[in-house]
């Protein structure tokens, strides 16, 4: 089968490309189509910078040799599309562009097309733009022609053929599942499509294809895998889009360490593929309780070291009232260490005091160590038995300076976590990493969480992860304490992936969805092909979804979500180009059996 | 950056697949992984099927050697899902299977873990099943695991792998499109997603990327390439899917010929890497009209001849009144030849009448030649100089037969054509073929149709499908009569692709927008983002669609296209697994600032 020959396709109208000819191309007659970047007129001379996707090429006009297309390159104004016919020459040294792949040429134009127009231009085409984002979405198709959004979107197909390419290579099957699916009301809020064929009754777009991927394992695919569409109709944050692409991934047969290894490798393969660099494998692994006590989130940026400490025990005698109450309350005193490089001023401290308080923090205490003394803003309750046991907990050494706080156990962690992500910022530590990507596995993540709402149990992550085996006997007594076999992949501090590994046992797949308080029937309507596929040879089985965009992002080294997606909505849910979403016409409601909701207002 | 060494990633559960032992592997210690698929108990031994979908391996439970396996071995029932621990060893040689490619050797097990059971099956996995379709798909996770299911999924698989190395090699970028979009009334019937942010408006789910491509093409990537899900909410038939798989493809500067060769590319290389058949190019090319005439379809079955023949003109003087009424009126007589191996009984003759009838044909005349005289049903209405041209018109030999019937221009030409697939059928010469897929490009669509229901002009397949140079000059005198560079490739009479050179600029496309009825507001609101793309320097441009679903079942040999989806629906558009469509609940209706029109009758 490898027999076949390799068809490299050449369409007829060009035969180069714009970055494509070089020095050895010198003397050859060429066509090329693109379009006008920049026109310079010399009187004599007309320079064209002719563009398309592969780079751009000097085209020459000249009155002298060739007065009828010198008379057409006149009317060109930027954005035209144009044929040339023409033939290369070697530009005059002092003209070469070595910047440019196609610098040390230029093509002498024998003959040209206006293939179309342009209108003036609503803004420049150029990477630094300064048009609003509102007048880039409406013109994406000029938008998408600047350089910086086309590097991403070739870097994210570089990055779907690097995925597919691993997996492939390791036997991984690719199955589309379907995107009109079922409601299932556990999870986020769906998308919904009235049906026309079955009065009242609705699809939903699917939030993930999980149980679908389940399905295909245990009907014998022991390694899938999907890069597919996901919804969401969820508020929108920057950076959320109500569809989103996720490499979806499944197998059976394995354990924990076996996803960890394939995922490590898929990464690996992707960062070397698109942007050439080399990640360091295996990953450290932390478990979510450890994170949280470190970190104080369930996704910690390691670039940066700032590590927290509960110091409630030092603090627990001190004869400082507002801290001796948290205690007494079961709060817990928490700080963390500055290193050296880090100065900061009493100014920069009350800053910090600030933004400490818009995270929910409350007032914060300062200790540094400066020629062989500790200095505090608690200074006159602290004594050598303190200092020295500050001194041993921190490591502490000359220069450095520790931030603290107190307050209740459940909020002192993550509001200092995320002091540690503002001092970070502040000292921009994540750019002093020796490692430009942090990876990091956090794994045994709780299996249920509480809605604050309803104050009822619902699945941390997903209501098919398994429970750690040591919770199995046992899980009713505190469910809120069951850690499951679930882990999330963080690269900078940002979740770039998550799974588990699965339920394969029907009983117990039916004692989680008691626990998340659903009976016989309620299971059965929405899980009933799950629970029953479980029954007939289910194999231990698990996975992980790659969230696509955001791993894109990274590699794309932008904030944006939507400097990665061709057309991507608002935070609004808006396509400012189309307008969609749209009214559409009573006949169209009429067949799906719907009607609006009468709107007072809007 | 080739470099970087192949990752063959090995789970730790099992050392090999139920396909891969072999003769050299005897001796070796091995863990397999899989379902039992049967189990024979001889007494002292018990030989177990175990399988997975890689293939099936003999294990051997020995009761003198490993008396405590053996007694597990003796729960073992179908579908359990065991891990082994054993030695491979050499089968005695009568027992060796030479058709499985295990089939030499077997696996001596040494410890068993069974890792889940199964209930007794509702139906037995095997690929002659005879269980109904609606219990196969309510039980998909075991209908899935039917070694030719599994196929089919693997060949759709291998298709799109070979679909995106084809295309990739040349220069496609693979770029996703929102599948919230905007509802486009103009085409078939969309499936809507009520907005929550934005209350009584309503995203649609894409029929097809159609807009988008262009624009990306329009934005500057010269070759677009997408392996899409498309939507079409209309009533299913047969082999129709609520929604379907498109490759997707859209070049810039590029005429009808270059896609037909880069389609053709595409299609070699898809069939010779997923089923090794190497196809013949170039494709042959016929026109909408001419396949119309010839053959009366725009889909031709090339696989065998029949060709139509007009026959109006040498029977215009016949003295047969039905046949004459039918010419006076402007009608046609219309007629094709039966090959020699084709022998049609007068009960034959009879039965094809009977289907003609099905079809909306009225009677059917018939000729034969036979011991060099003219035999047929209208014998003495003919004489020899009619019979001398009937000879001449269809190179008639001894032996063969003609079939004519006659009626109106616009009926007689489909009825002929479904005549003539009804002989094919019952003579099998599909299978007579020399080729097993004959393909053929239909070219020169007529760009309007008339809306049978409204009499108002339609876009024949695409709004956006350039008229043929010819026309652009008048498109308001007989819209009808305009053809357009639109063309569908066709397989064995099967439509498998579809695509235009688009028009690309602005006054053109409004003015077909105008014909079709739109007036200024209307292409504003529906289309305006393409209208204002096409201002700024739009290439030429043009692509095609892969209905990837057919050509599939192609390369499966199936007519069902449920047997190479993983997850389908039912012409009910529902899916039996998971029963959606389903009923949602209030509140979620009310987010979404609808409600369900009151339903009489339930």
């Amino acid at each position: 089968m490898e027999s076949l020959k390799k068809l490299k396709f050449e369409i007829s109208s060009r035969s180069h490309t714009c970055g494509e000819l070089r020095q050895e191309d010198i003397d050859k007659d060429v066509v090329l189509c693109g379009w006008v970047q920049k026109t310079r007129d010399l009187g004599s001379l007309i320079f064209v910078d002719l563009r398309d996707r592969y780079g751009v090429t000097q085209l020459v006009f000249d009155s002298q040799t060739h007065p009828v297309c010198f008379l057409t390159a006149k009317k060109l104004r930027m954005e035209f599309v144009i044929k040339v016919n023409g033939r290369v020459r070697a530009r005059p040294e002092d003209a070469q562009n070595i910047d440019k792949s196609t610098g040390s040429i230029e093509v002498l134009v024998e003959s040209i097309d206006i293939l179309n127009e342009s209108k003036v231009l609503p803004f420049m085409i150029e990477d630094d733009v300064k048009a609003s984002e509102e007048l880039r979405f409406q013109n994406r198709f000029l938008d998408l022609r600047r350089n910086c959004l086309q590097h991403n979107l070739l870097i994210r197909d570089k990055a779907m053929i690097a995925t597919r390419e691993f997996l492939h290579e390791n036997n991984f099957v690719d199955i589309e599942t379907p995107q009109l699916f079922k409601s299932t009301p556990e999870g986020a809020r769906d998308y919904l499509v009235p049906s026309r064929i079955h009065k009242g009754k609705f699809y939903a777009l699917p939030q993930s294809p999980q149980l679908l991927k389940q399905i295909l394992v245990i009907a014998g695919f022991d390694r899938y895998f999907q890069i597919v569409k996901c919804f969401r109709d969820e508020d929108q944050r920057a950076n959320r889009q109500p569809e989103f692409t996720q490499i979806d991934i499944e197998m059976s047969f394995v354990d924990q360490d076996d996803v960890f290894k394939m995922t490590e490798g898929l990464f690996e393969n992707i960062f070397f593929k698109t942007i050439g660099v080399e990640i360091r494998r295996p990953f450290p692994i932390i478990s979510y309780d450890e994170a949280y006590s470190k970190y104080g989130t369930d996704k910690p940026d390691l670039r940066f070291d700032l590590e927290l400490h509960d110091i409630s025990e030092i603090f627990s005698s001190i004869e400082l009232n507002f801290i001796r109450d948290v205690i007494d309350s079961g709060g817990s005193v928490v700080g963390f260490k500055l290193t050296e490089d880090c100065k900061l001023s009493r100014k920069g401290i009350d800053n910090l005091t600030e933004e400490f308080k818009t995270i929910g923090g409350k007032g914060l205490i300062w200790i540094k160590y400066i020629d062989g003394n500790i200095k505090s803003s608690i200074s006159k309750f602290l004594n050598d038995n303190l200092n020295s046991q500050i001194i041993e907990k921190f490591s502490l050494n000359e220069g450095e300076t520790i931030l603290i706080a107190s307050d209740a156990k459940d909020k002192i962690f993550e509001t200092m976590g995320g002091l540690r992500l503002k001092v970070a910022n502040m000292f921009n530590l994540m750019d002093k990493s020796d490692e430009k990507y942090k990876f990091l596995w956090v794994d045994r993540f709780p299996l249920f969480d509480i809605d604050n709402e309803t104050d009822n149990l619902v699945a941390k992550h997903n209501p098919t992860a398994a429970p750690l085996d040591e919770f199995i006997g046992n899980l009713t007594e505190d469910p809120l304490k069951i850690r499951a076999k679930q882990y999330d992949l963080v690269i900078n501090g940002e979740e770039a992936a998550g799974g588990s590994i699965r339920i394969n046992k029907r009983s117990l797949q039916e004692r989680v969805f008691n626990l998340l308080g659903m009976d016989e029937k309620n299971m059965q309507e929405q899980f009933g092909f799950l629970l029953n596929a479980l029954e007939y040879g289910a194999p231990p089985h698990g996975g992980i979804a790659v969230g696509f965009d955001r791993v894109i992002m990274s590699l794309c080294g932008t904030n944006s979500i939507q400097d990665v997606i061709a057309f991507p909505k608002t935070t609004r849910a808006t396509c400012l180009m189309s307008n969609a979403p749209s009214v559409v016409s009573e006949k169209q409601l009429n067949e799906l059996h719907i009607k609006l909701k009468s709107i007072p207002n809007d």
